[in-house]
């Protein structure tokens, strides 16, 4: 069976939603990012990145959510989460999930993880990259709205894998400091998740 | 016919080199980052991002470099660059891409590209990331080096689209202030691609 690892409130939520809109047979295990349950010898035995999502499979561990959401995709092709049979439309799919990963991810985790890319003792470094968090992030959220996000959905009519992967992140611009309101297609899409059954479920599960 | 929009020294030579392992017909367009070619409305008009690779099909344009390499792979099964019919193997090298895309090249992107994450007339907190490179880059690299190249070819004994995109970020160690060889592994596999006739081929191009 199916086995993720999340934390609370990370982009693991992403590869969660996306496991029960496939109809998988999965259980989970939460970690505990305050107890640092992701630099523990057990978990980093499953995952040397120390971080989540990790996916056990009966094949093996996967990582990074691009690979993850895709892998779902793949693994329950009834579900209709990506475009499957069609590489270009397949590759836009996962061209945006990697602007997700790589761009508005990185922007975000300048907020709190600055540490990695400055000494963590350099106040005033920290402090200017939590300053500029604002900007980088809305400016990404920019692009999304006037040249990515489709409609209804991220890619059109039908509800992908980039669907949970934009709803993830989404929910992170206010504590980002960027207000919502100034992205209306966003918006839209954020509420329109979270009203579908399985994203209740799930968020329930992850904040309860 | 494809088209491939590069710029010398940037994590295009990844795509380039994959289009020519394919066999694939396509044509390129070189844009100087000197004269911010990338960021001329016609270019903008192609990619908003104003960054490369973008890659020009009959169906519209692609990004992102994980999303080229596997849609290359995807268009062009006889090359055998995925492992397409296993989607756990095809989750592993998205992963290992992910990787390189999302935390390795992020790492090195903060030696030249600081003013993304801060304001750019702070020039101590751009020096502060700087400085932070050979650390978080070898980081990267100690981690594939243990748990991720598999050798000789990134995934084992198949070569795939996670090797020209590991040779050209490799090819960055030395600039960011890392010796390469810390890395037997890395160094073995970069050595063993600039043999190849079509990393030759590209190369010659890109630099010429």
């Amino acid at each position: 069976m199916l086995k993720l690892f999340y934390a609370s409130n990370t982009c693991a939520l992403a590869s969660h939603i996306a496991l029960r809109e496939a109809g998988a047979d999965y259980e989970t295990k939460r970690l505990d990012f305050r107890s640092s349950d992701q630099r523990k010898p057990e978990y980093l035995a499953i995952n040397p990145k120390g971080r989540v999502p990790a996916l056990a499979t009966d094949q093996g561990i996967l990582t990074e959510t691009p690979a993850i959401l895709a892998f779902i995709a793949q693994t329950f092709p009834q579900s209709r989460l990506a475009p499957l049979d069609d590489a270009f439309a397949f590759a836009r799919a996962q061209a945006f999930n990697s602007y997700l990963c790589a761009t508005v991810h990185v922007a975000h985790a300048h907020r709190l993880r600055g540490y990695r890319w400055v000494d963590a003792n350099d106040g005033a470094a920290i402090a200017a990259m939590q300053k500029k968090v604002p900007h980088s992030v809305a400016e990404c959220f920019d692009l999304i709205e006037r040249e990515m996000l489709v409609g209804p959905w991220v890619m059109g009519d039908r509800y992908t894998i980039c669907d949970p992967y934009l709803f993830t992140l989404a929910n992170w611009l206010e504590g980002d400091g960027v207000d919502p309101a100034r992205f209306p297609k966003v918006l839209d899409h954020r509420h329109r998740m979270s009203e579908r059954p399985a994203v209740r479920t799930v968020l329930a599960e992850e904040l309860g």
